[in-house]
This record gives structure tokens, C-alpha cells and sequence, in this order.
């Protein structure tokens, strides 16, 4: 938790570009604390030095027009701010976002921006912020914009791979292993829904029993990544939690999950709070049988045209881009 | 899960002695989902072949008196019954029980009981049954008698280890790796809980980030034992669900936890139902120390004579002891 990463020289760098992937929040059995990240796609926020005090968002691209460019009604903004002021300085900086990522599509996009920027940020100032700093910043981007951050989008999009996340300040991340091959088919149906609707429609408490039964079925997921028991894995992927609700606000839900395990998925669903649903594969050539499967299954409840991404879990998470002038 | 124990032969055995040890379940953050297996103590079921029809329990040692010898009113009669069911025989066996374990302690003596029995009949009869068969013959045992099966105690006292049980018809084990040297401190003091009212005073249900914070605590736990990561596992080991009703019904609760902790355990909680507590520990040598600590801590809250075991964590669970006749 207290590597750094490498200080850049910031008398080389005026222009920094960093890339953050899109992730699956909500992991099936991992309500709101496991999440894992793909390789593509995602948002980018490039950082230039600015001769104006603190942050200006100069554009973003991708978004329809839909994002506020005030900085501090933009988890770019915030985020940035906020690592500006952990970092101690007093810089100008201006951000540009490209969103690779829809909105509302429960792909982690508000995550994403958010990390990008903290990045961008950090990397373009030479403040040398660790990974725990860095995802606080992100989080409080989300918070100020949203209310509320998403850790288990905004962890592995900064860390990489599956992330586990421990509640607290600050929130403990651990990052958990990957077995061998395990792919995901990401399918993004033309559909949004509002995050905030999402966590609104949760049960405000849950029985013992099904508590319980979910802790069981997440601790067995997390040993089942270490062991690489796959088929422990697929049996594990049960949500008592988010999906009894959420399934009603994803059209072909059910058809879409069954094409999903008919094609061979270890497990299928919603992904962060959909309408964008996800499986879990042994393989990156099953990732992308799977991926038609639920595409055409959308397709049958109306939703032609979902887009697609296969993409195995990404062992590296939001980055510096190296060819404008980043060092890393 | 299909492992069978190989078929002893039947002609050759006309005793057997199965040995079941203590266990700890509710493992702080695995509230009836983690337990652990001790060294010792534990019970001793003894089955021999009877002319008589069905099971008759002919003798209870260490009980005070207290136990039933009527079949259907003890654990040990339920579970080997069910042995001779689900095996298909019509034998006729008598079982002698000597407990090892305390009464109403938190030392799962009652899963240890049912467990002894049904690993003593099966060897008795040939029978060959797989670990989940005989677990479930075990925890039938439980349901009989006391209205409920304590997996988190009986899955660990059958298999061994630390033992993550997924709950429904089989429920499915799952056997977690020990990091080397892990130890358990366990203190019991003289003073009784009866289960069922440790179970009655629960909560019926909790809140959602309450059941998020144990989700995540009871996972970085599970892959804290896969990584050798003492440090997380024992940041991991908070009880939301039981200790906050619970603790008010162990005398010297905090003082025992907080003498635990200051002698170096990783983490502390209650056993099982209590009253029994018990601690993590890096090393045989360091539970030893804490194990003294808590016996002391309970002296001063007026529980003087507290009974401690210190063990390793017990990589075997019950089993067929070789001196009267086993095979195994």
C-alpha cells in the first residue's frame, strides 16, 4: 500500500494523457466490494500545466454534451482539485476528457473519468501520490458529483485486476489473483439507467440467513481465485442482494443471463447497476461466444445492437500513456 | 467432495474408536460460515457390533450426568442412526460416548459428538461414506436433537483445517490453506451459555453497509489465509453480526479481548456461542502467551480457573483412532 510510483520530471512534462479502463462493479457475489477491470474500454483525461489558478476543464469529447464543464460539478474537476491539494501545490492545470466510456451503462464510466484525472494529475505535477492516495482523490470526485463513491468500480480501475475493498478511512484495497485465462463479456445494451435509481431501489437491510449465504458465497468466490477452482467459482456467482431488484430494470435480464451460461459462462450479471450485464468465462475464445449469446438475447428483448467487449481480466489498471511525454 | 475413506474390513473389527476435536465456529468475521479445527481436546465415540437391532447408547463419560442416553434425545444416537440409514444396513450397534468437550462451552462439543458418531459407525459398519455424506449425517444429529445443525462447527471437526461451508442440500465445504505456524489460544471459564439463547438474542437482520463491511472483512480474511497476509487477516477479524449482542454475555468480554490483543494475538473473539474466547495468533509460542493473558483477564472479571488449549490449527479433523482395532 505505500508503493509510489516513480516521480516524473516535471520540467520534462506539459502534457500528460492517462487512460483509465472500464470495470464491473457489483462482482454478482460482491456487492459493493468486489469489482475487476478490463482492458479496454475507457476514458482519457489529458493534463496540461495552465498559467489560470487551479483547474479549468477545457473539453470533453464523446460524452453528447451531456458532462458540466464547471469543475467542480465533474468528477474530472474534483478529482484533480483534490490531488492538487494532497499534493500540497498551488497549480494551474487544465484537463481535457475523452469519454470512451457511455454513460449510465454500469461500466464504471464515473469511475473511470475520476481516476484518469487523479493520474493525469499526479503524474503531470510530479507529485508522486500512492495508489491509496490516488484513489481517495478519485472517490472524492465521485462523492462531490454523485454523492456517493464507488470503490468497487474505482479500485480496480486504478489497480488493476479484481479488486477487493474494505470499507473505511481510507478504504483498504486488495487486489486478488487472477486465474489463468478467466475472461469477461462485457455487453452494453442501448439502454441507460441512473445509478442513483439503481441504489435507490436497494433493500435497506437483508434477513440473517441470506447474509449469511452471501458472505459464504463471496469468501468462497475470493478462495476460489486463489485455488483457480473455477467450477467452485461459477457456483459462487449468486447475488441475494442487488439483483432481486435490479433484474425487473434490465430488460431480458433472464435470457440474456441463460444464453450467457447455454454459451458456457461460469456466471452472468448485472454489471455495477446495468443495464450493461457481464460473464465471467474460462476463456478468452468463450468470452467472445458468450458476448454474442447475450447480445443476440438482448436483441430478443428489444435491445438490438448491444454493444460488445471481450476482454480477458486486465492485470494492469489506469495508466500514463506514453506518447505525450509521460515517462512511465 | 468424492473422496471415499477406504472401506475397512468389516470382519476385523468389532470396536472401533473415533476421536472428534474441538472446534471453533463463528469465526469472528465468518459468523456460521468459518470455522476452525484444535488439536485437542475433543470426544470419543466407541460403536461395537450389538445383536440388539438399531443403536443403543450404553454409556456417557464426562458429562456430569447430563446427557441423554435415549437414542433419538442425543447426537450421537441421530447420527449414527442416519449412518446406518444412508448406508442401507439393518445393523444393530452400541456406541459408548466419552466427552472430551464441555457442556454450553463454545468448543463445538455437540458437533463434536455427532461428527465422533458418525465416523465411528461408519468405519464400524464398512460403510465407506464420503466426508458430505457423513456431515450430513452429523448435522442431522444436530437438527434432532437441538433444532439446528452448527455447520461452521461440524464442517471443521469432520474435515480438519479451517473450513468455509457454503449453506444449502449438500452444503458444499470448502477447505481453506493454513498459513504455517497459525495458532489458536483458546480460554474457556467457568461459566455456561446454552447455545440456543446465544442464538435467540441475534439480530433477525441487518443493515446494508453493516452486511457490506462483513462481506468485505469476511473475504480479505479467506484470501488473507490463501496469501499468508497475517497483518490483513488479522485487520480482518471484526464481528458486526454476533459479538455486539453476545459480548454482554461473556463476563470480562472487553478486558479478555484487550489482554489478548496486548500479548500479541492477531485477533480475539468469542467461540462459537461463547462463553469460550479465543485468539489468532503468528505462533504456537505466542498463543501460548496470549492463552495465559486471557485466563488471567477472565480471573479479574471474577471467572478465576478459566481452562486453556493452545494448538496449532489441526490440519486433520476427526478420525479412527488405531489402538482398538481400526484400520485408519
Amino acid at each position: 500500500m505505500t508503493l509510489r510510483r516513480p516521480a516524473p520530471n516535471v520540467t520534462a512534462m506539459d502534457t500528460v494523457r492517462a487512460f483509465a479502463p472500464a470495470t464491473v462493479g457489483n462482482l454478482i457475489c460482491g456487492f459493493d466490494v468486489l469489482g475487476l477491470a478490463l482492458e479496454r474500454p475507457g476514458d482519457e483525461v489529458i493534463a496540461r500545466h495552465s498559467p489560470a489558478d487551479g483547474v479549468t476543464i477545457v473539453a470533453i469529447h464523446g460524452d453528447g454534451g451531456r458532462l458540466p464543464l464547471d469543475v467542480g460539478e465533474n468528477v474530472v474537476g474534483v478529482a484533480a482539485s483534490a490531488v492538487i491539494t494532497v499534493s500540497g501545490g498551488h497549480h494551474g492545470i487544465e484537463l481535457e476528457l475523452r469519454k470512451g466510456l457511455p454513460l449510465a451503462a454500469g461500466m464504471g464510466g464515473s469511475a473511470a473519468s475520476a481516476v484518469a484525472a487523479a493520474v493525469a494529475t499526479d503524474a503531470l505535477l510530479g507529485a508522486g501520490l500512492d495508489r491509496p492516495a490516488l484513489l481517495a482523490c478519485a472517490l472524492e470526485g465521485e462523492r462531490v458529483v454523485a454523492g456517493a463513491g464507488h470503490v468497487d468500480n474505482a479500485a480496480p480501475c486504478l489497480y488493476g485486476g479484481i479488486a477487493l475493498s474494505r470499507p473505511g478511512d481510507p478504504v483498504e484495497v486488495v487486489v486478488l489473483p487472477v486465474p489463468k485465462g478467466l475472461s469477461v463479456a462485457l455487453v452494453h445494451p442501448p439502454h441507460e439507467i441512473l445509478t442513483e435509481y439503481g441504489r435507490s431501489i436497494l433493500p435497506k437491510g437483508l434477513p440473517l440467513d441470506t447474509v449469511v449465504a452471501q458472505m459464504a458465497d463471496v469468501s468462497a468466490f475470493v478462495s476460489a481465485l486463489h485455488s483457480g477452482d473455477l467450477d467452485l467459482l461459477g457456483r459462487a456467482l449468486v447475488d441475494r442482494i442487488a439483483e432481486p431488484v435490479r433484474r425487473s430494470l434490465v430488460p431480458g435480464f433472464d435470457s440474456v443471463r441463460a444464453a450467457a451460461l447455454a454459451a458456457g459462462a461460469l456466471g452472468a450479471g448485472i454489471s455495477g447497476a446495468g443495464p450493461s450485464m457481464f460473464a465471467l468465462c474460462r476463456s478468452l475464445a468463450d468470452a467472445h461466444s458468450v458476448a454474442d449469446a447475450m447480445a443476440k438475447a438482448f436483441g430478443g428483448a428489444g435491445l438490438e445492437g448491444a454493444d460488445r467487449h471481450v476482454s480477458e481480466v486486465a492485470v494492469e489498471g489506469a495508466r500514463v500513456l506514453s506518447d505525450e511525454g509521460s515517462e512511465s
